[in-house]
């Protein structure tokens, strides 16, 4: 099942798209894409309704396409989990996963405008692949576990300002949470729909020119690895949202002068079977 | 004024303690101490219910006492802000503030248990000024237009895993951001009654035993510093928390072995003007 949120930001409401890509109202079955609708048998009882024909057609037409998913209660992100990404920033594979966090507000639709940050000379684009969890993860035993705690998968842009992130001193949450750095969908699409998050292709381009072309099969650690791995250091609840990484292709890894993000600038990213975002950039 | 909250987890209702020390119930005027809350006219509305005698006496007698905020949009943290920690821990003073984040689900009650994770050798405390937004900062002009933006100041206490934060590939925030690792509390004070943030002894007691005595004057960024700063690189949201860092004398700082808490130690951990708090340490 796909997931989707339209309407004016901080007003979306949900519908659903179905099969054959008519939209779905789904507000008589939730008020919205949350932790408690994922948590617990929202997601089932949105597709006995639709197949039971009770979900009135829709009407998508004009209408702004949110993050499929509301604000999360938090946003984990992997960093350095593509091999080719790791060799073109000139780090070294890492042993273990590498955590950094972004805000939930943060998040933005697909469409959204990004605003290159004041003072920035150097924001970057990510397309990765964004995991939602459905049911709390805690001390997972083994990664064998991890799938069943995934709602569904999703397009997310980790975008980022490679000078803040890298030399403003420290950690780089610096450069991960300037607003709208988290454009997220189109949909959110239910795990089971997706049977191998490890053999998804996944690209970026940057004003029409493709940079990022890559698999998620190239990750260091798989999805089911992170979220165990994950799940030793922090509660996952329904609603969050994991970053899983980039590929290779980022501004960051090119040659001098470094083809930055400008306002002006076009973004497309798409992940198979999850749909494709595009975002113009804009200064703030 | 002062907020305070009280109730089982996640069902916290929120009280107003007057000058005598008396509690009101507060939930007539607001359902939570929120961010939408303290950016309208909440605090002034509650200042004034107050005085007309309209907030009924409230019997906080055997409740529990939450954190005096609802979980915050996000809850920035500020590193080696202190000069004699930075020296205790062999870093350099920062030339500019560094910043890592904790998700808003690790917030609890001054009171809660703190639980040692699972394979953690060096769990830690942390007395910190926690600093809640009351007005949106973006992009701030200046340092002196920064604490217009606070709604009011909290005890908080910046639980860290050393081993996790720093020898665990990467990031703090692998280290930060375990279940109940940051309590906070007892009492939102609001900002008027901090006429100087940079005046305040803070204090933390490990089983008794003294290991934190310092002053916010020992800051080496100070808040209307960190507001400024952190405003040119995220956006500060009413209900936001900011974690301003810890002063000298944390485990991590101590001659080998380094004291780390275990389960059944008891951190109490206190601030001028804004009460005090005591965990239990427990084992997850």
């Amino acid at each position: 099942m796909r997931f989707v949120r339209l309407g004016a930001a901080g007003a979306e409401r949900p519908f659903v798209r179905a099969g054959d890509g008519t939209l779905h109202d789904l507000s008589g079955v939730t008020p919205d894409i949350d932790g408690a609708f994922l948590a617990g048998d929202g997601p089932a009882k949105a597709a006995r309704a639709l197949e039971a024909g009770e979900l009135p057609v829709a009407d998508g037409a004009g209408l702004r396409v949110g993050a499929p998913i509301a604000a999360p209660g938090k946003i984990v992100c992997i960093g350095m989990n593509y091999r080719r990404h790791a060799e073109e920033t000139g780090a070294p594979v890492p042993t273990e996963p590498v955590l950094f966090m972004k805000a939930p507000d943060v998040m933005v639709g697909p469409f959204d405008e990004v605003l290159v940050p004041r003072g920035s000379t150097a924001t970057d684009w990510e397309v990765e692949l964004g995991v939602v969890i459905g049911k709390t993860a805690r001390y997972l035993e083994s990664a064998d576990e991890a799938l069943a705690h995934v709602a569904g998968y999703v397009v997310s842009n980790d975008v980022s300002e490679r000078d803040f992130q890298l030399n403003r001193g420290g950690q780089w949450d610096k450069g991960k949470n300037c607003e709208t750095f988290n454009p997220l969908g189109p949909e959110l699409v239910t795990a089971d729909e997706i049977p191998d998050p490890q053999a998804l292709g996944l690209r970026t381009w940057v004003n029409g020119a493709k940079v990022q072309d890559s698999s998620t099969k190239d990750m260091v650690f798989t999805v089911a690895e992170i979220i165990h791995y994950l799940s030793q250091f922090m509660v996952l609840r329904p609603g969050d949202l994991i970053n899983t990484g980039t590929p290779e292709g980022v501004a960051l890894g090119q040659p001098e002068p470094k083809p930055y993000l400008r306002a002006g600038d076009v973004v497309e990213l798409e992940i198979d079977g999850l749909g494709k975002q595009r975002q113009t950039l804009g200064q703030a």
